[in-house]
């Protein structure tokens, strides 16, 4: 390919950079812009470049967003008292999508992982502990993942929180709906087990 | 997402018009790049605004390129009495990655497909017609795939040559490399069966 459009064979390889993009998909999604969506193309090269620039991270959350203050953080409708915190903006969105939440929100961009490097430095709590120290929060839910990582943020979490003087919650974790008993792995039905509840 | 940045909901929608990129894939597209490799993202924006401007198709053989001749048309060390006719500039790729193929090439950009209206104009065989009347070709190879309408253009390709008194040959159907006997469809192993070679 290279050897007949430079830009092309640019292009196959910038494609690339995609999470889950491998060199034969590249040329596909290359090839297939070209023959049938150069309007697509143009709009979503726009799309990137005004992404890449102008989107940072919310002062108040972290959450991603092109203003000083994202949307959430600046909606006066929402509960100022109930702060979610979430390891990634996907995680935000998929609360957001599913649930009917409607207080605030801080984004870690991250779990505690030190080998990685990233401690709590990295993930902002020295902020978040700032934040709860503001006295507005009464309620903090940790929704990190169920995940050795997630667990261990979420046990520090749980100290910070409880060093402010503030509830502190985590989502359930038990059977998904759907799932069969037989199939679901041991510890989640050890979770479910333990976490049962009284029928209304 | 779209509550917390119009242009982060603006980026994920843009990029589902790629092949095979859903909804979800597509956020977790958006928010890799964002998180972690916004370099690649400016990069690919930069390659797919070039490309999608400057891409055209050669005047010669309907390849992409950027010139008005593609690099392989402009190639003096490549044969000019052999001519290989493939449906798009993928089956071109895959032919000069696989093969030591020093030809030539003719991109149809489709096949015949009444039902779609892809007619022998839109598959630019007046072009083809007029260039195997040079009279400098002396071998069309004909590429296209073995589809119903592959084979249907095939056969249409075919009679174009015989008109200009000139040979065509086809790819060899058969067995796969690596494919197993009992595995391979029943009209590919009659084809095989058909096209037995001498054992030289």
């Amino acid at each position: 390919m290279s050897a007949s459009s430079p830009l092309l064979a640019e292009l196959i390889d910038a494609l690339r950079c995609l999470p889950g993009v491998g060199g034969k998909s590249a040329q596909r999604m290359a090839i297939q812009l070209l023959e049938r969506d150069r309007g697509g193309g143009r709009r979503l090269a726009s799309a990137l470049e005004q992404a890449m620039e102008r989107i940072g991270n919310c002062s108040r959350c972290r959450n991603f967003s092109e203003d000083e203050v994202c949307a959430v953080c600046a909606n006066a409708t929402r509960d100022p008292h109930i702060l979610c915190v979430v390891e990634s903006p996907s995680d935000l969105a998929a609360i957001e999508q599913a649930t009917g939440y409607r207080g605030q929100y801080f984004v870690l961009l991250g779990r505690l992982s030190p080998l990685d490097g990233t401690g709590p430095e990295e993930l902002g709590l020295h902020a978040l502990a700032a934040r709860l120290e503001e006295g507005e929060i009464s309620e903090m839910i940790i929704a990190t993942n169920p995940t050795v990582e997630g667990e261990a943020t979420a046990h520090y979490l749980g100290r910070l929180a409880s060093a402010a003087g503030i509830r502190a919650t985590r989502l359930a974790h038990g059977v998904p709906l759907g799932g069969e008993l037989e199939y679901v792995d041991r510890s989640t039905l050890a979770h479910a087990f333990g976490g049962r509840q009284a029928v209304e």
